[in-house]
This record gives structure tokens, C-alpha cells and sequence, in this order.
């Protein structure tokens, strides 16, 4: 039987302010990307959002990014590597306080935001975050964009890797994302998120911007949580996943 | 035979900023308080500071603060407990990354700066800290001062308690430290320090400011690590303990 | 005739964080509080809140706060008085250069949160918030409580004082802040709060929580703005002022 | 007569960090570039330095930097235009305040670090830096590379330009800089740096590593505070160029 795997971001607050409806999602997906305080997420956030995803049986994976508050991780930074790499392990390890309080543990690695942009061509920084993960000890998964720098280094250093699929994002007929800010990089309507999310799911294809059918390795989806309707959205995704045979299961 | 452990704030700069000598005090301590990016200690300081302890056998503890960077930690603030119990269990979190990735782990916790100070009286925060240190697992040693709220919930929370004195602090006949501040609160003369320190490990006694001899308990001396000389007056003290018969060895 | 000011705090996002319908209030309130970069506000969003007020012809107000992003200045601290004066100065000038940019000026300073209730009784941080206003020369009015120290240090120092109440806001007896926490110290029904904004600006009392009239000084009134239907009550509040013959304008 | 100004960083200090030899340098040069908080400087320094300068009558200028505290401002980071002109204008604004309660005011305008280094080639954050000096009012001059995008955007904007040398760098035949990293990049030799300077002020020229005498246009020379000796070394610096016949006086 055919399985995938839902993540999203969660608990990207910073103390004040909120941003994802994180206790929705968390009914909804199985894999929970958690910030872990550089772009978002302040401690009590990170320990709450541990404990509703250990609640629900969901997985918690570290996200871990540049040192960004006031640009929510999504300014790219020259960080020299052996910053990058401890940066990445301070991260993982202050969450892992909190998952393993709630009783679970850090099972995966995903970047956010610029730094998740960078690791795809930049091999220096991709080579960082890989140490930083082996850093933080445990060998934990490592989960990026296929093809990506980022998971071959994984790859190399003897780390799992996952790769994912955005069924929101438009594809080029190489199987790669259409660059957001070109014409209809990103898909808005909500039907056809459901339709490409079960695509992708069981037949491993995801319709091109062109029309035509290309191949998308993929154990995980990847759903946005920080839009209106998010998480009705991602229900409905399940359901229809479930409707159609998939099982909805964490990769890790 | 007596022994007396010697700990000491470490990993104090922050980025481009240094402030205590590391390598020199590693030398010479038993127990190094690594800050750990709240009031200093950006990760790659931290991950240094915790190789080097580790090369030295030197035990690593987490020096706590409040978020506070501009003010190194030094300005009391008002934290509800829940996030204070949070900060803290974040920091020990990441401090433990390193420690585990140099091949040794976090051994116990010791509040710094207007932390420290606090939780001597402050029940609600010395609470929120022993909270922490709870949440972070393991059952941490703390690491404060005699008589104080913290030490005394820690103690009932069965967490291993470690008091400590300073040797270059004065001391009233109750055996309190001195208000700093206060005229002679400081004891400044090197060779005083070590007298004190001696004195303390040995008899369990200082000469307080009236000139009285009273007890004062303590398994650690604390020495200042951001002073010019500092490197210089701890081995005088260690070398002057062992040839006093005290042996110089961890706590924890 | 009658006037009174309404005043709200605005621009309290940061970076990827929203929290006040910053247009919304702009187009209701006469002053408005702007965030500066120490409690919310990164230095974007004070330039186009600036650029709106201006627009709306809306006095433009340092919300000045402790540096505490993560607490969102509502964690109170004891910053020693000169790094708080500099603190204050600081957050004034960077406003005033999107004030200025925006065609207008800073007219007056606001402490926000654990600021704000701290120097109702604490002299000396009082003092210090003093010193930071004359540091930024302009000789700035000070928004504060009726009967605070700030407000005494403030016009001792030569500085213009002007007095605010709260409509939403339950009194004593005393005509003093019921304090948040205690039963019914906020009051929720809007028609309840539309009705005491009259009676404020009208007769400069309040029915206190006792059901007594006790009178109230106060030129401005201080609308919440973090609340869903924030802006849809200060509409009301403003047209039933208007509607009861009070003139709505800026006190500066 | 010949004449040529000296300008160094300083106020790089950061609440209990220190780095700059702020009296000492002030003392022997004519512009001070301080850091406005983003890369270092806290708003006490801020002031102190400010004073300091004003007393020795020392010309300020804004020392503006990408919002990174961690990174000492040394990491390029791709900050959006808009962003990058409102946190310049926001820290021109911000030091504008301590220099006029000093008694003078703001001069003009100096990129720090990794945004020096950005605008030299990059057009898009060198017209963000350039809007940040507009936006900050009164037609600041910049200091900056000859040659580079920022001055050439600077100047196209109406702002005065001036130029800089460093006497402790090394040149290309083209009267560029030697890329950091690359063998001989940095004079090190404090002999070397005098002369040079000397040169540099009186012949507009300076001997590239292949020994020939090449063409550098600089009103300025940049002096480095942050290593030991620097003062000495400045001090020297300042008596060869007025032993030379050169006067030393600040552009602005």
C-alpha cells in the first residue's frame, strides 16, 4: 500500500505574536517542522507545540535556521561554516529538551526558509548543516528537495535522507520548482492542491506547468500553515489521501 | 581527606567579543559554568569551550541566565514562570549538544548574574528554575548558594544540591555574603584570596568582615574568570590547596 | 467645548509578525503610540505606521519600551538609569527620522508595558525615562497615569505632562487602575465602554467598581488595539464622543 | 596645502564587551565612525562616545551594518531593499540623537563589515543604502571605496562622496584592494603603514604589491582601533603626516 508522509511548519510565534494555528495542524499532518528559536519559536512555544504533537502521535523534527528573528529566516546569511554547522546543533539540541520532556524525541532535520533555498546549489553551507546534524549525534534524517546539495551530502555522510513535494508549487518539466515570483509559480486554488497532493502521493507524478506528467520522488508532502484556511486545507488533503488508498504515515 | 571542587564562568564572549580566558582557566578549574547564549556564549564559542573542558576533564555545567544580552544578563527581570522554566531548559538543551558531542555531557546547573541573585530570595523564580532543570531530565545537579530558595527547592524537588562560597567575597557574621557595593565587600588582595580559600576548604570557615571566624558550607569555591590575573590567582589558589592537603576535584 | 485625545499603540508586529490593524486604528485614534524596535516595530513598519499616520493626519508618539522582544516588553527590568535613559533617547531619535521622513515629528513619548506600569511608582527608573526624553532635546510631552511618578518627574523637569484614562478599565475608589488580575478589572462589553469614554471626556469621572462617580483627569483616552474588534469600538467610541459634543483632537 | 582626514571605527563595544580604545583613538583621529547598535554599540556607548567626540572635537558619522550582533555585521545578508534603506535610516537616526545632546550632530554616513564590502559591487543594496541616507534627511555625505556602486549611486542621489584609503591594505596595479585572504593582503608592519600613509595623503598614490606606484584617490584614510597598538600606531600615523607637511582635519 502506497504511504505518505504530511509535514508542515509549527510554533512560528515568537512570544507575543503568533502565526501558525499549530494545534489544527497538528490534527492533520504527522510530521511536525518545529522552529527552534533563530527565526521563530521562543521556548514556552517550543515546549507547548512538543507536547500537542506527542499528544497527537505526530513527529517532531528540528527546523532549524539562519539567526533571523527580524527577517524570519528568510534573508540569506554568509555564515562561515563552523558558525553554521554549531548554530544548526545549538537548534537541534534546545528542542530536543522539549521532545524528549513530552516524551518523544528529535527524529528529523529540515532547514527553513533561506538557509532551506541555500543548501539546494550552495555546497559549503549544505556540508554545515550536514555537520551540524552529525553534531547534534544521533544520525537524525535529514529532509530537503530532492536533488538538492543538501541530501546528497546527507546522503554521503551516511544520514537518511527524505525527500519532499510541494502540492502547492508549480513544477517545471525537469521536475524542479518554478522559482516563486515567475507567473504561476504557486498554485491557489484549492481542489487542485488536493487533486496534485494525491498525484504525487500515488503515482509519484505531478502535473507541469507545461501539462505534461513528471516523475517527483517524494516520501513526504510538504503543506503551508501560515495561510487563512490552512488547516482546512490540509484536511481535506488527508482525507482525500485516505479516500484514495494512500496511507498517511510519518516517514520517520 | 578534604576536597573542594573550583568552578568558574567560562565561554563568556559573544561572537566577535571575548571576555574570559577559557584555555588559561580551564587549566586550572574542575567544574567550568559554560553560558549558553542567553547573557553570552554564542554556539561556536560554546562548542569550543566544551571541547577544551573536555581535554582538560574539566566537568561542564550550564550557566543559565535570563535572555538578556545587552545587559549580560545582569538586570533582574520579571519572567513568568512558565517561560523562565522554558529559557532554562532551552539552554541546557543546547549546551548538552556539545557537551555530549565532546564526548562528555552536562553535569549540573548554575544560574548566573541577576538569576543568581534572585533565586536567593525569589521563591516563584527559584521555582521556575528547578522547573527547568526538571524538564531538561536527568535529575542536574544545582549548583548555588548556601540558605538559598533555590538550593532549598531544588532539595525537595530531589535534585542533588552543591553549595558554593567565594573566597574573594566578605562575609557577615551570619555567614551571608556581603551586599556588593558595600564598603569592603570585595576582597581585593591576591594573597588574601588564597588565604581564604584555604581556609574555607579546610575548616569550613571564613573570616567574616568583623573579623569573627564563621561557618560557611561549601563543596565549591567560585572564581572570577573576567578579572586581569584571574588565570594567574586560580592556580596560585589551587596550588596553595593542594599543598594544604585539599584535593581539587569536580563535585559532580 | 469639550476635547479629548484618543490614542492607541500601533506598529506592535515584527518583521514577519502582524499584531495591530495599523490602517484601521489610524483611521479612528488622533495619537498613536508607535512601537520602536526595543518591544515590537522593526525599523519597516515604523516607517510606513509613520507614513500612514502622517497620511491620516495622526500625532505620531515614541512608544518607548525595555529591550525585551521576547517578553514583548511586558517583563519588568531593573536596567540601571543610565542604560535605560540611553535606551529611551535611542528608540525616540530612530522614530523620529521615519516621523520626519513621513513629513511630520515626534510630538510626545509613551512607556509601553512593564515600562509603562513600572514608572507609575518606581522614581528612579521614572527618572530615568525623564532623562531620556530631555536627552532627545524637543522637550517632548510625556503620555502617562493620573498621580505617577513619571508624570511628577516629567513636569518637575519642565516637561509637558498630559494625562490618560482608560475606558475599558475598571477604577477604584481612588480613582486608580483596578489592577489587572483581580475580578472585573477589565471591562469586556463594548457598549459598556463606549459609555464610560463619554462620561470621561465629559464630566472627567468614572463610575469606579464600587458604583461610586469619582472623578478622573485625563486628556487623552487610551484605546487597546490588539483585540479583535478593536477598530470597530474606537469607531464607535469616536462617533458617540462626537455625537455627545465632544471634539476628538490630538492633545499635541 | 595638503590635507587629509583619519576616520576609525569605534563605540564597538556591546553592553559588558569592549573592543575599541574609544579615548584613545578619539584623541589622535579626526572622524569617528560609531556603531549605532546593529553590529555593536548599545545606546550608553552610543552616548559615551558621542561625548567623547564631541570633547575632542572628532566629526561623527554613522557606522551602519546589517542587523547582526552575532556575527559582528561580518555576514553578507540578503536583505530586502526596503527593509535594508529603513534599518539604515533607523540607526542614522538613532546616533543622531546622542550627537546632538553632545552638542553636534551626525556628519555623515559609513557601511560597516559585510555591507561595506556588498556595495562595493552590489547596485541594489548600495540604492538601499543610499534611500536609508535619504530617508534619514539632510544629505548626508557617504564614506566609502572610490570605485565602488555606492559612491557612484550616493553621488547620482546628491550626496557629497568621499573617498578612502587604507594604509594597512594592499593595492592592485588598478588601485583596488588586495582581496583579505590572499598572501600579503595586510600590512603588517607598523613602519610600512606610516609611510604609506604619508604617501597616500601627499601624492595621492600608493605602491601596489608589485611595487608600482599607483593612483588612489582618498580625502580619508581608514585606521583600524581594533587590534593592539592601534592607538600608538594611529598617533604615529598622525605626527609623520604633520611632520610631512600634511594637515590632518575632518572632511565634514
Amino acid at each position: 500500500m502506497t504511504s505518505i508522509d504530511l509535514n508542515a511548519d509549527l510554533g512560528e510565534g515568537f512570544g507575543r505574536w503568533t502565526l501558525t494555528d499549530d494545534a489544527g495542524l497538528l490534527s492533520v499532518v504527522t510530521s511536525a517542522n518545529v522552529a527552534c528559536g533563530f527565526h521563530a519559536g521562543d521556548p514556552a512555544t517550543m515546549r507547548r507545540v512538543c507536547e500537542l504533537a506527542a499528544g497527537h502521535g505526530v513527529t517532531i523534527g528540528a527546523q532549524v535556521s539562519y539567526r533571523d528573528l527580524a527577517g524570519f529566516g528568510r534573508r540569506a546569511m554568509e555564515v562561515p561554516p563552523a558558525e553554521l554547522a554549531a548554530e544548526v546543533a545549538y537548534q537541534i539540541g534546545a528542542l530536543e529538551v522539549f521532545a524528549r520532556a513530552a516524551g518523544t524525541r528529535v527524529a528529523y532535520v529540515k532547514p527553513h526558509g533561506a538557509l532551506y533555498n541555500r543548501v539546494v546549489r550552495d555546497a559549503g553551507q549544505a556540508a554545515a548543516v550536514v555537520d551540524g546534524v552529525l553534531l547534534a549525534g544521533g544520525a537524525l534524517p535529514v529532509l530537503g528537495l530532492p536533488g538538492s546539495r543538501l541530501l546528497e551530502l546527507a546522503g554521503r555522510a551516511g544520514l537518511p535522507v527524505v525527500e519532499e513535494a510541494f502540492a502547492d508549487r508549480a513544477y517545471t518539466d525537469e521536475g524542479t520548482l518554478v522559482p516563486r515570483g515567475r507567473e504561476g509559480a504557486v498554485v491557489w486554488d484549492p481542489d487542485a492542491v488536493v487533486e496534485r497532493s494525491v498525484e504525487l502521493a500515488r503515482s509519484g507524478t505531478v502535473t507541469a506547468l507545461s501539462g505534461a506528467r513528471v516523475p517527483v520522488r517524494a516520501r513526504s508532502l510538504c503543506l503551508h500553515g501560515d495561510t487563512p484556511g490552512a488547516v482546512e486545507l490540509a484536511r481535506r488533503v488527508r482525507e482525500r489521501l485516505s479516500a484514495a488508498g494512500v496511507r498517511v504515515v510519518a516517514f520517520a
